[in-house]
């Protein structure tokens, strides 16, 4: 297996069929940096604008319609010693008439102490002197070309991933896109040093990052929606507005896996889900909200 | 202070103001067996309709409109070794096509364990052989008399409590209720020996409970929906349809707790809950749906 | 049969099961004056705190649980000179993040000819100089006593009708309330000199309003949820959140009325839905939403 | 002008930014024949996969970012004599548990009279034998290429117009969209014979049609949602799910337009939307919801 040094010089604000950056064989690795939501890069040099440019994308040979895209998020490197957010709530997270009295949704900016592995905001804010943060960092958009020669923004999500915004997709976590065309065509960036559940504020901790993945297929094993798996355990996405049918598409879509995969049948694959599922919310912020549909691996019979 | 034995004798399927069946002093404690959400009691006998019929209410002497009911949850223990769920999703929670497949949604028996706190489905099912849950007790439904003259269904949750189906209200959390009538007339019932999180199968594993639980009254504090708090967090609660609306809601309650208890400004709670906020689903089962706001203790400043 | 003159002295801010202020005979008819969604008479006297204080309850001999509450709407005559609306949209209805832009929602003050029957703002709005509106009065809100003992606030709605805002409620239409409790328990209030879809400044224009209706007893037709009818077509009433859970219960009402009166096939009722539907949205400001679906009467078999 | 015979001999599943099939001046007329949603042309030969293969794109000069395209509907002529529908609700527009109880989606068959102008089913349903409808012409999927490279799926629709399903576009009506490339890149097809408010199950009567059009620019005039009018109204399209943001859309989209074109402050727009606006609901079916919002002429200022 090679791996590979991805150094991009232009970037994509869509998840669609657009000629490779990149050809890798399946089972390669690839380490590449991301430029920052806005389009900075390390240094802060504006690269590209806006919303979300990709790194990508890069084909894995034998990807074909039917199979799955297997993403192995092995290391997370900050870059930069600066990241900034949005300072107040998103106006569709609090109760509608209560939007008049929010604050401007200004730029704050933030701290990342690469060695100590934390943020902080940049100027004081009273109440939040002790407010220094472990990172955790997470890719905010990455994904797969979309079936039928559709090409989604990178502001938003769908069945092939894009901007899930969920704080899950750290190293250790593996996850499965559905291959719609030739090679897959895997995009990545708009990486988070932390982020809350939600974005509520519409970011995380923006900022740019060394990414190193391992990509390969699984053949013939094409999810409808976005799975994913760490040490403790399995988990779907589902992406769609409203909430509610994002939580519907992530419980089907594990319901289908315990069905097929695990053996269960529909009635066993609902107690298990019904006693001991745990969901996640990854974004109510962005187009399509994301929500996630976890069952620790504890309780799954063999596969 | 004095510890009640409170043993009903007529059970309620609202949550309104009527007629107290318990009068006790600001602080007292109460020791009281619930019956399941069928209305069945600990010996298997039925005693009342459902849904989830409430002991109470609980007049605590000194609440008045204005104040917080504050109900820690001190003590449940299981005292009937049998439970019951039902054994498919409920239609609201998958994909609308993809409720044609679904079979009938039939009770199932449940074996609690009340020595070595587990459960276990009574007739085996295929891939679950080795599906014994540790219990995780908690309180379906609680609240109190809402404004107005108001009566709701103890299906159903609202501003004042009621069926929130919640995991999270388990033995060492506290929880906030918003009085509005004299007494604040407390209502509880609907025990759960274990639930996923949502309800997604529309119970947790339904059985009779004795609760040990110490009422007072927080003069002056009433929230606009309940809060809670336990030894790591403070959180808050919204009830509402759709998933999104109740979001709004107990991520408003959660805005205001930290700009007025807490002295955060409105840019200062949004950094907090931007970066540090979890969000956990009650159920998205009932006809208001309940989300939870939570903040760990740790990043708070001092009240 | 009898016509009642009804003058309440009191009024209600619930739909629940209270004494009775009148009781009549099936088939009686009731002229009464109904105070504003504020509670000022035709006078402009304060006599009843908001929201919407209701007139009654009227108790209809005969009416018991399984039937249906026959209402003919047979006139509605404006008793006061004055109306009053919000003069802003409501935050619900426009994009969260332009609610930051919209102006604080004060009272605007309307002049209602009723003489001509029109009504015109009272100050002077430039661009509407000739924005004279030729009145439509309706019911804002009316129902029975729901279920179970429980009570709704007359800002909402549900299966018992309610604040459902549908300007469909005029002279010349008929509802159908279902009835769950000795003597149906029928209120009514909140009338509007006119109103737009979705009632989406919060109000139609408030007043007082001289009220004539008939109500009967339809043994044994309980509806699931509100029906009605006028000269050209017949509707169902769905009242709940999301719009679209509206809109599902209003159509699996429908769907119900064709398949079960019209004796229609679960296809031929999905044909004539399908080709004929029309929607109409009652309210999008109220807790409870309303969407209603009509049929008109010529595409119906013969029932 | 020049009036444009447009045959096209390959189709398009997505409204994106793919090379022009015809270019015409500004103003040209186009004159061309759509094949049916599932791809099948007049003659009933199956000519390209669906869903809803479009005739396009066309070019029209002139057109650029930031200007609106205005499509003047002249004609629709039904050109096959047989049409087709599913023949069942869709399983989202009715109550979720309800869905295990309806029957399977399958096609139906309609005769179509081109010379009576109507439309009924090929096979007799009992209770329908006179359900005979009269044609009314409509445009399902139509609009132009989206901003930055996306793609949509002719499923679905957005800012940039595709498959509404509002039966209102039909002819003697003018749509305005939003030019986001040069050339604006017109698509359309999916004409449907006569379709029920929201396209309940899934279609309406799906057939080939002729359809004359005009295209002209309207420089500096795009607006951020679809809009149109016809003799006596103006409206705005919302895009979106859930339907209340579709809502959302439409009615900050008719905000926008009366504060700006037509002159009115905040306030008076508000009364005026108030008091006379009416929904009206295209589709409650594809992936976007379709909402209408409609001002009728006689209530504008002069703009």
């Amino acid at each position: 297996m090679t791996t590979h040094r991805f150094t991009p010089t232009t970037w994509h604000n869509v998840l669609g069929t657009v000629p490779p950056a990149l050809r890798i064989a399946d089972g390669d690795t690839v380490i590449t940096q991301t430029i920052d939501a806005a389009g900075y890069d390390k240094d802060g040099t504006a690269r590209w604008p806006g919303p979300n440019p990709m790194n990508g994308p890069i084909f894995v040979s034998g990807a074909e319609q039917g199979d799955a895209l297997v993403v192995e998020i092995i290391r997370l490197t900050p870059i930069r010693t600066t990241g900034w957010t949005r300072q107040v709530l998103a106006a569709n997270v609090v109760d509608p008439e209560r939007v008049r009295d929010l604050p401007p949704r200004e730029k704050a900016d933030w701290i990342i102490d690469t060695d100590a592995l934390t943020a902080r905001l940049k100027e004081p804010v009273a109440g939040l002197e002790h407010f220094v943060l472990p990172l955790d960092p997470m890719i905010g958009c990455f994904g797969v070309a979309p079936s039928l020669g559709q090409a989604f923004s990178t502001a938003t999500s769908a069945e092939n991933g894009g901007n899930m915004d969920y704080r899950g997709f750290r190293p250790g976590t593996t996850a499965y896109f559905p291959v719609e065309v030739p090679g897959a065509l895997f995009f990545l960036g708009d990486c988070h040093a932390i982020q809350g559940d939600g974005e509520i504020v519409g970011t995380g901790v923006e900022t740019a990052m060394e990414v190193e993945i391992r990509l390969s297929v699984l053949k013939g094993h094409k999810p409808n929606w976005p799975r994913g798996e760490d040490a403790e355990a399995i988990f779907t996405v589902g992406n769609a507005r409203p909430l509610e049918q994002a939580l519907q598409h992530a419980t089907t879509e594990m319901f289908d896996w315990l069905t097929s995969a695990y053996g269960l049948s529909p009635v066993a694959a609902s107690h298990l889900l019904g006693q001991v599922v745990r969901y996640e919310i990854g974004n109510v912020f962005d187009p399509a909200y994301t929500v996630v549909c976890k069952i620790e691996k504890k309780w799954l019979p063999k596969a």
